[in-house]
This record gives C-alpha cells, sequence and structure tokens, in this order.
C-alpha cells in the first residue's frame, strides 16, 4: 500500500453534495462517473496525490443504500493504492485478513479494486486498487 | 486545504489496534501521544503524504467513548492540512458552514486544530489542521 488513493463517502444525492464539497474543499469536482458493478454514482475531487469520492446510489439494491439506510451519510471507505493488487491480497489473506471478492474486480477511475471485509479492520471498510494498465 | 493530513480511526483499545493496522498498512506506528484537550491516546502510521491516526479514549467521558457506543469502531474523522488556519476558518464561516470552536485548539503530532460540525458535510466530521510555527 503506497498511498491513499481516496476517501469513498456515501452520499444521498450528487446533485446536492458536488456544490457543497466544491465550497468545503475549495476545489473543483473533476469528473463524474457511473460504476455499473456497484449501481453508484461518483464525483471526484483532488486533494494533494489524494481524491474524494462521493458515492451516490443509483438503484434501490446498491450497498450504498444499504449504508445510508443503517448508518446515514458519511464516510463509506478507504482506499489505498497498490502496485501489485493480487500480490497484495494474497499478503493480507496471510495476515488473516479477510478479502470480500476472490478476484479484482472493475472499479471507478481506471481502476482494479478489492475490498477488505471490515470485521477484521475494526469496523473500517478498506479497499485496494491498483490502475489498469 | 492542501492535502489529506490524515485519517481518524476510533478504536477500543490501541494495545490490539496498533499491532493490527501494523499488518494491515505493512508499515510500523512511529508515534504515539496522549491528547489532553480530547482525553484521548493517539497512534501514528505514515502512507504517502498522509497519515492514519488510531483514536483511543482514556477517559469515559471522551467524544471517542459517546462515538463507539453510538457507531461502533470505525472511521470517525477526516482532517486536511491547511497553511493558515484562521484563514481557512474564515472562509468556511462565509460558505456557512459551522465550526464547533471558535478558535484553533491544541491536537496531537504537534499542531493547532479546528473541527467543522457535521451536520452541514454530509456526516463527515471535518478537522483542519495547523503545523505549530
Amino acid at each position: 500500500m503506497k498511498k491513499i488513493e481516496h476517501i469513498g463517502i456515501a452520499v444521498k444525492k450528487l446533485s446536492v453534495s458536488i456544490p457543497l464539497f466544491e465550497k468545503l474543499l475549495n476545489t473543483p469536482c473533476y469528473k463524474t462517473e457511473a460504476v455499473e458493478s456497484e449501481q453508484v454514482n461518483t464525483a471526484f475531487f483532488k486533494k494533494g496525490e489524494s481524491k474524494i469520492e462521493l458515492v451516490e446510489a443509483y438503484a434501490p439494491g446498491s450497498v450504498i443504500n444499504k449504508f445510508l439506510e443503517k448508518k446515514g451519510e458519511g464516510i463509506h471507505h478507504m482506499a489505498f493504492e497498490v502496485d501489485n493488487i493480487e500480490e497484495e491480497m494474497k499478503r493480507l489473506l496471510n495476515e488473516g485478513f479477510t478479502l470480500i471478492t476472490e478476484k479484482p474486480k472493475e472499479g471507478a477511475d481506471n481502476k482494479m479494486v478489492c475490498f477488505l471485509h471490515p470485521k477484521d479492520t475494526n469496523g473500517v471498510l478498506i479497499e485496494l486498487c491498483m490502475e489498469k494498465k
């Protein structure tokens, strides 16, 4: 894990939260993108070497809707950039962590991603992400 | 706001969570520090230009205990580095955000800090922090 790639924040409506975070972070949203595998729309802001990713569900069954029902809006996950996602997944499995998927899957922003189960990480949902080549 | 200075994670016991995060992040905890103003003990890890800060309450009245009772262990706040904290506080007040304290106060890691009320920021507790000169 090289750096914090992004912090993911679950929101109800991007149309409300994008202008809010533009004021808060004092920087424009530079990209929006739908991620079909998660049934979410995302919006990105840059701060230093990391990003802030707002995440809105576009279908009732999305994991983001379940999160909003249970916990309300707020920080949803923390993502770390890795050079080799399969090697890092292997290292974490050997350390006793639980991976949510056996293989990396397509994420937003041209990334292959894998999530760790928060039961082993003090309730923090951790995402590994690797730039697609 | 220049970069993510750190992500704060509320934990029950540093003695359990420090070795857990050393395995997770694959990097040693480089510092622990008590912060009297918040009645917490903290532990720091470095990843790229940002830090991960584990936070444990050392007194029952600490805000971290209230957070743990309500939400359980997990991400507690997101901190941004600023050059001039009083100017940034003024900018955010003018944008309609609510500051939890009127003036900056002493934080961990040689910083002056101020928190924004999460009611205005989609449930995200935001900290501004400036290196003490």
